[in-house]
C-alpha cells in the first residue's frame, strides 16, 4: 500500500543481470513515486525454515534479482537519475550466510554457514543474535542502479559507475542518490534489500531481507557524474554508536590486506570474549561492523580500522 | 597543570624517529598518569604568522617530533601497553598544509598551500574556515606508540604494529588504546597532536596543533596483540553528523584508486558549490571528511565512499 505512489512494480517484474535490451516494466514521467516489491538476494530460495544445507544447494543463476527496469521519460546519457529514497516496508525475515569462495576472509572460512534472523517489521527493534546480541536495524537497498551502456547481459554482482550492487549502508530512507545515466530512459532497477549491514559487508552478505521500497525518480539534466553520489538527510550511525566501539586495526602498505587483518582480529576478539563460533562472529560483524580508512598518506603504511558497535553486547 | 598527574614530560624531551637505544625521559610504574607537552608536527617551524613560503622552507629533519620515551616498569615483549587517553589541553593555533609529493592527490596538487587556523582552546567551538565554513574540533594524538624491536633509527612517518603515526581520528579523550610492546619498558612516546582530522587525513595533514596531553599508562601482561586496538567510551562522530553528509564514491577493483576517485570528486563538488580554490577544498576535506569502505566483497569491484559533514557549511 502506498497512497502517494504513482505506480506499483510487482515482484514478478524482476530480472537477473543488467541488460539495456530488457523491456521496461514501466515507463514513468520524472518526479514519479514508485512502490517496488523487492525479493531477497537469494530470489526466494532461502526461507525462515532454511538450514545450512540450503546454502550448498543455492542456484546462483537465481541470485540477486532486481525489480524493474523503469524507463524514465527524457533521461539521456550524461544526465543523473535523482533517486529520493522515501521508505522501506520490511518483511521481518532475514538471513546472513557465509558462502564458500565469497567474502573478505574466504580463505579462513571455507565451510558454508547460515544465520536466520527474525525481527519486528513494525518497530524495527534490534534483531536478536544468539542469547545476548542485539543488532540495530537500518533497512536499505543493496542493489540500486541504471542499465549500463555496454550491450549484452552483465552480472549484477559487481557495482558499476551507473550503480548496481553498491551495498552502501546509508542508502536508507531519507537519502537522495544521484546515479549516472548511460542509456535512454536510464532503465532503473532496485533490489537486494538489507535490514542491516556494516560498512564493507565483510562476510559477503548482510541481513538479506525481502522488502518493499518506495522511491521517487527524477532527473538532473547534464549532470555528468563520474560515479554515484548521495546526500544523507541526517546522522548515519546513531542507531549504532551510543555505547561506543571496539576497534581493531590493520597497518601496512596494502589496504585490502589491512582490511583483512583488522576484520580477522575483530572476529578473534569477539569469538574469544563472547564464546562464539568464529564463523558466527564473522557473520555478525558483517551486519554491523564498519571498515574505515583511518589514514592513507603516511607512506608506505596505511591504517584500516574495523569498528564494532559495543551496543550489540552491552 | 595536572593535579592528578604523577609526572610531567616537558616538550624539550622530544625525539625525531623511533630508536630503542634512546635514553628514557622518565621511568614510571604501571598505572602512572603523565602530562606530556607535545610540539606540533612541524616541530615549531610554523606559527600563526607563517605563510605558504614557509612550507617550501620546512626542514624535514625536524618534522614529527614525539615527546618521550617513557620506560614502563615491567613491560616486556608480548605485553600490551594500555594507554588511557584522559585529556587534551589544546593551544588554539593550528595549521594544515599541502606539502608537494605528500597526500592522496599529490599528482593533482603539486604546489604548496597553507591554511592557518585559530580556535578557542577553552570552548573548542568549531574553527572558522573562510567566510562560511565551521569545522568541528576533536583533539587527538596523531602519533602514539612504542619503540620497535628492530635496532637503529626508524622514521616516524609510517605507522607500525607498535603504533606510531597512526593518525586515527578517534584516539581522543575517553578512548583506551592497546599497543603491542616489542622492547623492555615499551619506550612509549606521543606527539603530532591534531585539533581535527577526517578519516584518511587525505591531504597529508590535519589541523596540526601543539597541545598538552594527559595519559595513563598501564600493562596487560602477555596480551600478544598483532596490531593496535582501541575502545571508545561513546559515539565518535556526533560532533560532525547532525546535518548529515554529502558523499562521493569510487567504484572499482583497487581500493586506493577508489579512495582517490571519491576524494577528487568531493573536492570538485565543494570547490564548485562554494567557490573555493580546489587546494583549499582539498585541505578542508582532509580535516573533516571521512573515508569509508562501503563494500569490499562484490568481486571484482569495491566501493570506497568519502563522507563530508554538511554541518561545515549548513
Amino acid at each position: 500500500m502506498c497512497n502517494s505512489c504513482n505506480y506499483t512494480i510487482h515482484g514478478r517484474h524482476h530480472h537477473f543481470g543488467w541488460d539495456n535490451a530488457l523491456a521496461p516494466a514501466e515507463r514513468v514521467a520524472p518526479g514519479s513515486t514508485i512502490f517496488f516489491e523487492c525479493l531477497d538476494s537469494s530470489g526466494g530460495q532461502l526461507s525462515p525454515e532454511s538450514t545450512v544445507e540450503d546454502i550448498a544447494r543455492l542456484d546462483f543463476a537465481r541470485i540477486n534479482p532486481v525489480t524493474g527496469p523503469i524507463f524514465v521519460d527524457g533521461a539521456e546519457p550524461g544526465d543523473a537519475l535523482k533517486v529520493t529514497i522515501e521508505e522501506f516496508k520490511p518483511s521481518g525475515f532475514g538471513w546472513t550466510a557465509n558462502i564458500p569462495g565469497f567474502g573478505l576472509l574466504a580463505d579462513d572460512f571455507k565451510e558454508p554457514a547460515l544465520t536466520i534472523w527474525k525481527y519486528d517489521a513494525s518497530t524495527l527493534e534490534p534483531a536478536l543474535f544468539g542469547k545476548h546480541g542485539r543488532v540495530p536495524l537500518k533497512p536499505f537497498a543493496g542493489t540500486i542502479g541504471n542499465a549500463p551502456a555496454e550491450k549484452g547481459l552483465h552480472s549484477v554482482v559487481p557495482p558499476r559507475r551507473v550503480g548496481g550492487n553498491l551495498d552502501i549502508r546509508d542508502l536508507a530512507a531519507g537519502t537522495t542518490l544521484y546515479l549516472p545515466v548511460e542509456v535512454a530512459g536510464a532503465l532503473f532497477s532496485v533490489g537486494d534489500t538489507h535490514a542491516a549491514q556494516g560498512d564493507g559487508e565483510v562476510c559477503g552478505t548482510a541481513i538479506e531481507s525481502p522488502m518493499d521500497v518506495v522511491l521517487t525518480l527524477d532527473l538532473v539534466k547534464g549532470a555528468n557524474l563520474k560515479t554515484p553520489r548521495f546526500t544523507t538527510s541526517g546522522p548515519v550511525t546513531r542507531h549504532l554508536d551510543a555505547k561506543g566501539y571496539e576497534v581493531t586495526t590493520g597497518v601496512g602498505p596494502d589496504l585490502m590486506e589491512g582490511a583483512r587483518s583488522a576484520v580477522a582480529q575483530m572476529v578473534d576478539l569477539l569469538a574469544g570474549r563472547y564464546n562464539l563460533d568464529p564463523v558466527d562472529a564473522y557473520m555478525l560483524v558483517s551486519v554491523c561492523g564498519d571498515l574505515r580508512i583511518s589514514e592513507i598518506v603516511d607512506m608506505p603504511n596505511w591504517v584500516v580500522s574495523f569498528y564494532f558497535p559495543r551496543c550489540v553486547f552491552e
